[in-house]
């Protein structure tokens, strides 16, 4: 792997008040921007930690609204031109079905979000118009307090490189019995969340009912608003939500939970789901 | 103040293996969309948690290459209008002299960046192109090494919103002898910064030599751009910087720290600047 494509970089360090003996290099989580095409336009920059570049794109345009599920998928892949140094940073993804005809109209409203009448984040979206278009998720299912308590260790056993760098943010979608099925680390936390989603949709098991998200830091309005729209019913943050992250739980149906450590959580919204309280 | 302008929510919590006598309410930090207006047209929506939005909207143009100083800046106000019940979420900004004209150039220029050739942060920066634009910090100040050790807890002494809701990012900037001249909290780990900065150009004190920055959480690229743009030397994180961060910072002529806590940190560029190493 070159390093380029590693999502660590090799960086020289002068440690100051620390055992010197721990050497003149370090590892920092590698930080790069990925182009996000579609049709081979130019949709979107990401500014990620190298790695599963191609499900992170994916993930992206789910929360983005622009493909609904696997189906809408088709070629996801980076750019292949020898001559140009920078191919690892650049996906290019092609829809099929409908979608694909629709290519040029998803690249002229991204065009015009920022001009258009504002009313929530980039200007499109509002609690209020995502439940015009978004049920709120009914599944009944339950995650035992048992199995919550031990999520934010299961997790933290899968940052590889949080290890080395210490500096990373990571997320995991967890089966309702604890099992880890998929985690992702990136310098953005979205992007961690963007990448197990989707991974799940090369896997074509969205809508992920049956599971639960967990983000190693905060819950933002962003990180609930891409649970809805991945259908996870229940997201746990090692660290506190927002206040909005609260109200978008509460339309969405979805279990919010928080300040996941030290075997105790605080339980926002729509605590049905949680077994054994 | 009312409840929308504060930077707390009342939100219902149930606490999953805890002291019960805590209560079944909580504080949350609050985090809503701020629509920036350049004399009164849309610009931007950045989510935030109120407080400090004048200082937020003044720093985030700087950042964006909007404005190069405060002597860019007229009027910078809340809309008011007495029927509209979201006012304290709009910003609207007045440029003055020869930018006043270029109002409608930047907002096109807003417009297309998405749609340009995309090489960098949003299609605009890269290190090689903000290396043009900008001339690297070669302030010749020092800071000492027992002044570094000390940021972390006057920051965190001044994070009250973090003590009542866990959920916060912080930054602060810090004279060379360790006051903290100014300091902020917001959902989003830019916006804190865009917040001091913000502050800095409406006593009209930037650029900022003199002065150092420490951030709550970790240095991303982009934390190091802003201080480029404001002319800050040393730029002090909490937790890790990212490879892109240590690259830029290499390049901007900015004295780089990392890891700074249990009263010692990691230099990674630009040593020179701190004394006592």
């Amino acid at each position: 792997m070159s390093e380029s494509l590693s999502p660590f970089r090799r960086v020289k360090v002068t440690r100051v008040g620390r055992a010197a003996d721990r050497g003149r290099e370090d590892l920092a989580a590698a930080e790069e921007p990925l182009e996000v095409r579609l049709h081979g336009k130019p949709f979107a920059v990401i500014m990620r930690t190298p790695g599963e570049d191609r499900e992170l794109a994916a993930g992206f345009l789910l929360s983005e609204e622009v493909i609904r599920s696997s189906d809408d998928l088709g070629a996801v892949e980076h750019c292949r031109h020898p001559d140009h140094p920078d191919v690892h940073n650049i996906v290019d993804v092609y829809l099929v079905g409908d979608l694909a005809a629709r290519v040029s109209e998803h690249l002229e409203q991204r065009r015009n979000i920022l001009t258009s009448s504002s009313c929530g984040l980039c200007g499109r979206l509002t609690i209020d118009s995502l439940r015009c278009r978004l049920a709120p998720l009914a599944y009944t299912e339950t995650l035992n307090r048992d199995v919550v308590a031990a999520l934010p260790r299961t997790l933290r056993a899968r940052q590889a490189i949080f290890d080395e760098t210490g500096g990373l943010h990571a997320a995991g979608l967890f089966t309702l019995e604890g099992e880890c099925r998929r985690s992702a680390e990136d310098v953005g936390r979205h992007n961690a969340v963007d990448k197990v989603i989707g991974a799940m949709l090369f896997e074509d098991c969205v809508p992920l009912q049956g599971h639960a998200l967990a983000v190693s830091g905060r819950a933002s309005y962003e990180i609930v608003q891409k649970a809805w729209f991945a259908g996870i019913p229940i997201v746990c943050a090692i660290s506190a939500p927002s206040s909005l992250a609260i109200e978008l739980a509460e339309e969405a149906g979805i279990t919010l939970l928080g300040f996941v450590r030290d075997g105790g959580f605080n339980l926002y919204t729509h605590p049905s789901r949680i077994g054994g309280v």
